[in-house]
């Protein structure tokens, strides 16, 4: 035991929202865990049936429960505490990371439209499905998207290029139209459209409807909001249907603050029911994938975070805002304050190779990767196109769809699990490649998220695909140390533990130092495997440029 | 029984050769089967060492015992007549199919050069690997093929179109020049070089190497010759090479003579042997697969016959000689007489199968063909390329790889499975456009070979793509019904059954009546789905485009 472990009693809370749980995490500020606890949503993913009535959901719905979001962070703080055997009192600041864009409509006292004040459903809209909150994955806005990115780029909004030149089925205004078009009563009524990390932050520390405090991560990367532009214009919105058009002015109140900056104080209602202490700092949400990259110790700009679970999100910050075709989003202040955050991602990792498993049929996985481990860079001739869920970054096109070529009689299962690896590495050197030749410095690289740990040849792959060393964070629950390191942020002067948000984060994440008391994995790239991998590339991209010819 | 079966005493004996094996068929002359023994050859395919001296083959050889064949042969023959139980006198005439190209040095007096007189393995020669017969899947002779096409298209060699522009890895001569460059004094010492079918009759009937009797369909399809203008120029091989100038002068000796000409009649030593009678007729050999186009009744030009195993091999006759890109060959007389005989072939089709299900690892193929079925035409999206083992007809390039393109994460193994079938059924439609858009027709469709019987989806599938009508051979060892039918063509007037070779294999073979105790199967196309297919059938034009860009 260490001094500081002893006598420091002071810990951050962070709160990590994901799609079926949230994760309370307490720890200390050299980063050291002292308690952690899970709680599952009650009501889950709402994909099938509507709660209460039982109406069956189309395919394309992914509904949740507002009350599950402060039932079970309840919970988990509770959890989180006992383990850790902390009182409240032992809190000096909490911050929250969220799945994004999971939104909902609500009233200006904080009550979501599907609920009643007490939290039930609402008798006079809870049996509407368009009152419900849109989990992220809601794919119901499939034509309203269409028309956002039509219209945008006929228009040639300023905006339209911080996204690459194309805007996602999951972000916040398609999800809003699509109500508008099929719910106009809904539209109607409601007064406030929010994001759901900014409902619960909202939750936390109370407030009227004009001072809620709203993230510029989300914001930003999911809502086409700009620090010095705001949101788009009000024409824009009337060109994709007349009553859009004053929808900021009229049911988007709130304030924009940056992950990191305090929205508030927690509120002695919330804090009762969490175990917790009215008047401790809350931050501002971010987006969990965003949290990772606090939570993976890259403070310093140029570090290429790549988050790797079913899907990847690989973050970066900058000193200057480049506009890069085909990047999610470059946000100022969306990850850290003072850098331009850029977003890329690819929309099949881990869900890719559950599903080549699934294929295949083979249960012996880890014969599977041994075997796949002894093959030469290029898997023997087998080539694979990833796009087993379309292309995010750089192509944005959800319709693309993924390929296994060059194959023979002579290959078996082990050559299409290689080459699948080798696929995911060669699109994240894709977006590596574009990020540089467009200006954006890339420097570093750090892996984290589920995935690094439980593939550690995927890692090596990865090295070899790109030629540079990757740190494998040691923490399996980045976000949420993430969104601690931000509650600590918050509490500012209160606590006055580091001088900057760079040193909070190198002190309590920093990857090259151990952290939750294990060391980061160093993986060196084979110079020889890289060499052989520039070819092997090449011709990646010339199936990249076949497959994606409409 | 009817009086045909009880009164007629006259059968025929088909002998078909395989790469493991050969099998003898004794059929009446109503094609009714009497008797079928199979015997399996002592060494089988010598691919890992040679007989005698032990010596570790290269990877690419592929040899056989000439002893195995004549053993093999008569073991089989005796069990097919005891089965039967029948007498040699009963045999009116005997047919020979055999693989091809499998060929071999020789003695004029018949010996081959790794044996001596007596059967044993020869002292002098036998410790020579390039002495030993090379079995038609030796592939040592790479660079030789490539050398033959060069010099083939810059000197504009007028046979080289006959075989679509390319002629193959196994054919004769390509195999007699690698010998020639790595064994000179094999080449030297060689006085005859032929087709293993051939051998096996001229043992059958005797004579002197003048007389030895050269199948027209082996030498038309494996050796560039032609009724017209014979082999090659001198000119020609001696671009090659010097001493290859003269090969068919010096060295091969014979008459050529199509299949269903007698080619003598059978020798005293080997009918004891056999437990024949002496001067029984002996037709002129023919391919294995080309055996297979009398065998599935098919006597008439525009018949389509797709000869189904680990590959396929579909074959036609017409009544013109059309020059088609990309053919295996077209040989006058070469399946039989009086015809124009077309070969094409697609490399991978039951093998591709086989390698699909060790790939998925799914044991349950019945399950698996039952969810395939369940699809709709084009598998949900799912695209196969099916050149596994490179593309036969009509690109000739063994170097072509096979694809799945079109994959999602809601793709499973079965749609895999109904891709791969599907893209076997556009290989053939390829195959028949091309021989109708040069000016072949094509009237009617016959499937045979094992596969058809085991995989009833396939042909369906076969069926929409093509739009036509299959008729699926009720005979499951059609070659060796075939090489019977062969016999007693040979016959002739001795036996005097009947007045044409078209009457002789519709009545033994005729695919509309029951043959061999059963009807044929009739699939009909759905003209729904043969409209869904045409669409898939462009995309996976446009596939077979795209992957054979180099």
């Amino acid at each position: 035991m260490t001094n500081r472990q002893t006598n420091n009693r002071q810990v951050a809370l962070g709160l990590d929202f994901g799609t079926e749980s949230v994760r309370a995490l307490l720890v200390d500020l050299d980063g050291s865990e002292k308690g952690a606890s899970v709680s599952a949503y009650a009501h889950g993913q709402i994909v099938e049936t509507l709660p209460g009535t039982g109406e069956k959901l189309p395919a394309d719905f992914a509904l949740q429960h507002p009350g599950d979001w402060i039932e079970s962070a309840a919970q988990a703080t509770r959890g989180a505490l006992a383990k850790a055997e902390l009182s409240g009192d032992d809190v000096v600041g909490i911050g929250v990371d969220f799945t994004s864009c999971t939104m909902l409509p609500a009233f200006r006292d904080g009550t979501p439209l599907c609920l009643n004040e007490a939290g039930e459903i609402s008798q006079r809209w809870g049996a509407e499905k368009f009152s419900w909150p849109k989990l992220w994955k809601h794919h119901g806005a499939k034509d309203q998207t269409e028309r956002f990115n039509q219209l945008a780029r006929e228009r040639k909004e300023g905006w339209f290029d911080r996204y690459g030149g194309i805007i996602g089925l999951e972000w916040f205004f398609p999800k809003i139209l699509e109500t508008l078009e099929n719910a106009p009563e809904v539209y109607e009524v409601a007064e406030v459209w929010l994001e759901a990390g900014d409902w619960f932050v909202w939750q936390l520390v109370g407030g009227d409807a004009d001072s809620l405090p709203r993230s510029t991560c989300q914001a930003g990367y999911k809502a086409m909001w700009n620090s010095r532009t705001g949101y788009p214009s009000p024409e824009y919105f009337a060109s994709l249907h007349p009553k859009l058009k004053d929808v900021v002015a009229e049911k988007m109140p709130g304030r924009w603050l940056a992950p990191g900056v305090a929205a508030g104080d927690l509120q002695q209602t919330i804090a009762t029911r969490f175990g917790l202490s009215p008047g401790t700092p809350v931050s501002a949400a971010t987006i969990d994938a965003h949290a990772g990259v606090p939570g993976a110790g890259a403070s310093e700009p140029g570090s290429f975070v790549m988050v790797m679970g079913t899907s990847s999100c690989h973050m970066l910050n900058a000193v200057e805002e480049k506009l890069v075709p085909g990047i999610s989003g470059v946000v100022e202040g969306g990850i850290l304050p003072g850098y331009f955050g850029y977003e890329t991602g690819q929309a099949a990792v881990g869900d890719a190779f559950d599903w080549l498993r699934r294929t295949l049929g083979h249960d012996d996985f880890e014969q599977l990767t041994a075997r796949a481990k002894e093959l030469s860079p290029g898997a023997e001739g087998v080539l694979c196109m990833d796009w087993f869920n379309g292309c995010r970054t750089p192509l944005m096109d959800g319709s693309l769809k993924g390929a296994f070529t060059g194959m023979t009689l002579g290959h078996g299962p082990h050559h299409l699990y290689r080459a699948l690896m080798e696929a995911s590495a060669f699109g994240v050197r894709w977006i590596v490649d574009l990020l540089r030749e467009n200006g954006v410095p890339v420097t570093q690289f750090v892996a984290t998220g589920g995935l690094p740990h439980h593939n550690p040849l995927l890692v090596e792959i990865y090295a070899d695909v790109l030629g540079e060393t990757i740190l494998v964070h040691p923490s399996k629950q980045g976000p949420a140390l993430g969104a601690a390191i931000l509650g600590v942020l918050a509490a500012g002067d209160r606590v006055k533990a580091f001088s900057s948000a760079a040193e909070a984060v190198t002190a309590m994440a920093g990857a090259k130092r151990g952290v939750l008391g294990r060391e980061s994995i160093v993986v060196a790239p084979d110079e020889s495997a890289h060499k052989q991998y520039d070819s092997i590339y090449a011709r990646y991209r010339e199936l990249a440029n076949m497959l994606s010819q409409k």
